[in-house]
């Protein structure tokens, strides 16, 4: 141990590092504490890409596992040293480094919270889209490593949709700048996708080139409570077919309700089974159009109570209440398992029912919230004590609702990534033979396999 | 080559393949005929995925090369057959399998042809907006195969942005599913981004899920003649920048006016140096409100003619011009050498000025037409004979048109692919490690090198 800390010392200077007991606890886990496994030896805080790539060629001339993080938050374990080894935490590289506002792109280091980077080009008149609930602390780095995404998919797409290009530093110590900050680029392989939702098992980002939109001047904010789930879930799908988009559709359970009603007048009806709020942008004049057409089409499917809310104060009380649900959720609980799985738009309804039957089935106190607009569902088992027993029964649920969601078309991920929670899962979704073909595409990038070990592969091919 | 025939008969059934020499002729090039180089043995047009997987399994235990085709509008020489073998034609596998109204997705074999795949969609009230301008009989195979653009990146972006998920056979007969039908997917590997635009190198696609949009209601069509190319080139920088974005916005050079001319009134005053020619969608209200916006900005910025043509039928005039403005070209001259480069949209005004630099030092004839609104540039060297003196002075012109291209942080191909046409700059593109690394991936998928062998690698590592 001392020798890598002398080594790390030479690497990249004292404060570049830490082997530390204290400053290793935290990085034991991401946001998920009960995905704790293994322990790192050091942390390493590259200040730049020269020190990221000398660390990792020193990793891989010593097989020393190296595992990538950027501010922790994620919900699937994919960023835990389970192998022990060096944690590449990313957050001193944090540089905006370049808002072009002719080409409307930004370059930026893998580091830079999310938060800032929006302020940023919101300041100049511009748009980062993707938004996942975790902004104010989640990296750039971290998004494009997870694939994030957050409720403006539904009219935006997710983090995929906006990486032009990046740079990596592959296990080698070898930098490589993989696409260009052109929208357009048919030239060699996209190893800018590939990269991309990787879960740092290929290499290590360090920074990202992203396209950028003009900001719309103005959002509308509606909401419809619907007497049944299933209504709620027709009408996503229907008003979007029939042209509608907006840029964020969530999709709200009763419990809800009641935690709007503290905030919001006049009251909503407590007896609706779900509720919609919606989000829709452009010129002041559009984004209001669309809001009216999707309030009058909620009215005409049978809604309970519908909503506009053009003025933007009074809509941020609605979306602050949103962005509150998951953390109270958490608060009250003991334990809270939270699932991302995604499935056509048009299979809601079905995925719903099939989640509450489940529940229902094995007694456990189910809520289903989610980015509807586009799919994205989050189930989440509430626990009041954690036991051994009601652990592998919410496990075994949990079971049950992945394989209802692959059973309708979807995927065991939407946003989440697979890491050690759905590592078990991948097979379902991608068999055997494809796996095999990503795992050749791994040995390329990392002959060594010392890129973030034990994650994503299905447990018995884990090394 | 009698083993052959029997071998595919045995296969495919005897309308399933040709190795008639006649018939053969065809595959020998794309639409650039003098990119031809070898001769397939047989073409085999396979009715569905079991059939291309029983003929890939076959030429991979025999080490037999396989060059996937689509319709071969291609100019990069990406299908042709150099070293021999079975050339895979796609266009039986034409069907429409799904247009999804509720997820707003369809799913396509790989043969379909792009405008009809467009009005099918269009017919249900779905919009698909890569619009490269071979749609006519290009198909959606080849452009997932080549990463396909057109003019409606700008606001759109290309195939990327719009493939969920593919089914690919490998090299050794296996078919895998790759991706989803959702919009958000985090778990595994890319290999939808992967494959595509890897020209066919990598496996065989034979179908393809993509996003749909709903059908914007209008558009308004708006064209501005500008005094100087680099007038051109920074309205569209400055506007796009300032929030206005066009769904079409194509740069043309002074002889385009005169073409123009035949066909509008009033005529267009020819001694602009450019024109650019622009579309906005959305409501008919927002639509012409875009353009009034963007005509006031031209008017402001210089332009000497600014017009607004909201009537449909008025503007498809504009655009039928346009859309035959390169077979034009190609008609009236004995060979017309057309390059793709992209430089991000800020650095237009540079690159025009470098390109015509280049055109008058080396004695050519050049024109300099492109989607502008994304960068993408078609810088066009016309040529009235066609001798090795003049081919090789061409050469040398794009050569440095393509390194100018990339000194202001562009890429050598937007929209057409590497094939044979670019694979000398790849190298200048990418650098030696990153193509290292992308023929390991290749490895990954194809160890016998069978598929579309020849192509994308700088010549000294095509195998």
């Amino acid at each position: 141990m001392k020798g890598l800390a002398k080594d790390l010392a030479h690497l990249v200077g004292p404060e570049g590092f830490s082997t530390d007991p204290e400053d290793l606890l935290v990085y034991r886990h991401d946001a998920i504490a009960y995905f704790a496994q293994g322990e790192p030896a050091a942390v390493v805080l590259p200040k730049d890409t020269v020190h990221a790539a000398k660390v990792m060629a020193y990793a891989s001339q010593n097989g020393i596992p190296l595992t990538p993080r950027g501010a922790g938050s994620g919900l699937s374990g994919g960023c835990t040293p389970v192998r022990g080894g060096i944690v590449l935490d990313t957050k001193r590289m944090k540089g905006i480094l370049e808002i072009n506002r002719g080409n409307l792109t930004a370059r930026v280091e893998a580091g830079v919270v999310l938060a800032a980077f929006q302020q940023a080009v919101e300041a100049q008149g511009f748009f980062y889209p993707p938004d996942p609930q975790s902004k104010s602390v989640c990296t750039l780095g971290g998004n494009v490593a997870t694939r994030a995404g957050g409720p403006r998919a539904v009219k935006y797409g997710t983090t995929v949709n906006y990486v032009l290009g990046l740079e990596a530093v592959l296990p080698d110590g070898e930098v490589i700048r993989t696409g260009s900050s052109c929208v357009k680029h048919s030239a060699g392989y996209d190893l800018t996708h590939l990269l991309t939702g990787s879960e740092g098992t290929l290499a290590l980002i360090t920074q990202a080139t992203v396209r950028l939109l003009p900001k719309p001047p103005a959002t509308c904010t509606a909401l419809a409570v619907c007497p049944t789930m299933e209504m709620a879930a027709r009408i996503v799908s229907e008003t979007i077919a029939g042209g509608v988009v907006p840029s964020m559709l969530e999709l709200l359970t009763t419990a809800s309700l009641a935690v709007f009603n503290r905030f919001v007048t006049p009251p909503l009806p407590e007896e609706g089974e779900a509720c919609l709020l919606m989000e829709f942008d452009g010129t002041a004049q559009e984004a209001l159009r669309q809001a009216q057409e999707m309030a009058g089409a909620c009215r005409d499917m049978g809604a309970i109570d519908v909503r506009v809310v053009p003025q933007a104060d009074e809509a941020a009380v609605y979306w602050m209440v949103r962005s509150r649900l998951y953390p109270l959720v958490v608060s009250r609980f003991k334990r809270v398992v939270t699932e991302d799985v995604t499935v056509p738009r048009d299979r809601i309804p079905e995925f719903a029912a099939k989640v509450m039957g489940i529940a229902q089935e094995m007694g456990l106190s189910m809520g289903l919230t989610g980015h509807a607009g586009d799919g994205n569902m989050h189930p989440t088992i509430r626990m009041d004590e954690v036991t051994d027993a009601l652990q592998a029964r919410a496990d075994q649920a949990m079971a049950r609702v992945i394989k209802a969601g692959l059973a309708l078309g979807g995927v065991i991920s939407g946003e989440h990534g697979v890491g050690l929670h759905k590592a078990e899962f991948l097979e379902l979704e991608l068999g055997r033979e494809q796996i095999a073909l990503m795992r050749r595409i791994k040995k390329a990038f990392d002959p060594k396999g010392i890129m973030n070990p034990g994650k994503i592969w299905p447990p018995e091919l884990a090394s």
